[in-house]
């Protein structure tokens, strides 16, 4: 299985600024291939090292440990951040509805589908990949962040809505639960966010 | 490891009516040590068998298929049923709060939390068993129904409420989520319960 890419963002820096972007470009290539196929904690190092033709060291010296890379993987070289960010604009009184359709689009489409059962697969062995990714998404709504509640409240406010949506997609696309596989996602949509807003807004 | 189990109802007959019945019992207490070690999906009708001391047609004999069997020995041999059930008696406008502690506390007891961490690795690789187990309790809380909505609306809002205290523990023990692990479970009942009862109430 080969995971889908994006294209790197334009204002990267390529061709002839020459090696280190190339070589850094090529691991995180290899990473989400990887982590796709076999989950956070199967995936090794080396492995990703060697799918990338370079020493398991180059690895280490531009990305540090493990974690880091997982979680520079999904944030570059995915488009999960980018439309669930884009998800963020609009009108603050439905951004539960938002929030809950652009994570339930994510499941459906091709290109994201086998990232999230790939995570799914890694934070069931690890929490480590999955609460590290699950920081960068909050922290990206933090930054955004219509809500007015205090730091803390708001951060139980995100991790409710967020397990909330995550039982929801398992229930639906691994459980296949007859009733929620049953349902369209407009539905679904319909049914959960104004418990989502109230999460986000109300804690 | 060897789960923890219930006493078998005293209602259930042993001693002189013989054979049939200890049989079993056997199979049943086979079935819940390996479903708990193993998950759903690796746990083999034989090996169960093997362990139970008898022959694997007589699981059949008596089971069927290993979802019946599972199913029978989640119903049978734990406490989960039993405990949730006891949460569905009381004032109707507390339910939500009642099965949210009731649920949690099972994530936190000794003698249930290896099962529902066995349930868990069995529900990410079969949906089957899980979405039975599901059904099961499922249909113990449809015994009940204090709540006036049509069939459908039921099953949907069971659902939701059903996929969130999932999701819900799953983010705190299994991923270790700071912000849920950090909580209480008075905190988390208090902050979800009102959503549980909306969803079962209100659908």
């Amino acid at each position: 299985m080969t995971a889908p890419r994006q294209d790197p963002p334009a204002k990267r820096p390529v061709g002839r600024r020459g090696g280190d972007s190339d070589t850094r470009s090529a691991i995180l290539d290899a990473a989400l291939d990887m982590f796709a196929e076999q989950g956070f904690e199967k995936a090794s190092m080396r492995a990703i090292a060697s799918r990338a033709g370079v020493d398991s060291a180059m690895i280490r010296h531009f990305f540090g440990n493990k974690a880091t890379l997982f979680v520079t993987t999904m944030a570059d070289r995915t488009v999960i951040p980018e439309r669930m960010g884009a998800a963020l604009t609009g009108p603050p009184e439905s951004l539960g509805i938002r929030l809950a359709d652009a994570y339930l689009r994510l499941w459906e489409a091709d290109d994201t589908r086998p990232i999230l059962l790939g995570l799914v697969r890694s934070a069931m062995t690890s929490s480590q990949g999955a609460a590290l990714l699950l920081e960068v998404i909050g922290g990206r709504i933090q930054e955004i962040a219509p809500f007015p509640a205090g730091a803390d409240g708001r951060m139980r406010g995100f991790a409710f809505a967020a397990t909330h949506l995550f039982g929801v997609a398992v229930g639906r696309h691994i459980l296949q639960l007859p009733m929620l596989a049953g349902m369209s996602r407009e539905e679904i949509v319909e049914a959960v966010g104004p418990t989502i807003q109230r999460y986000l807004t109300e804690s």
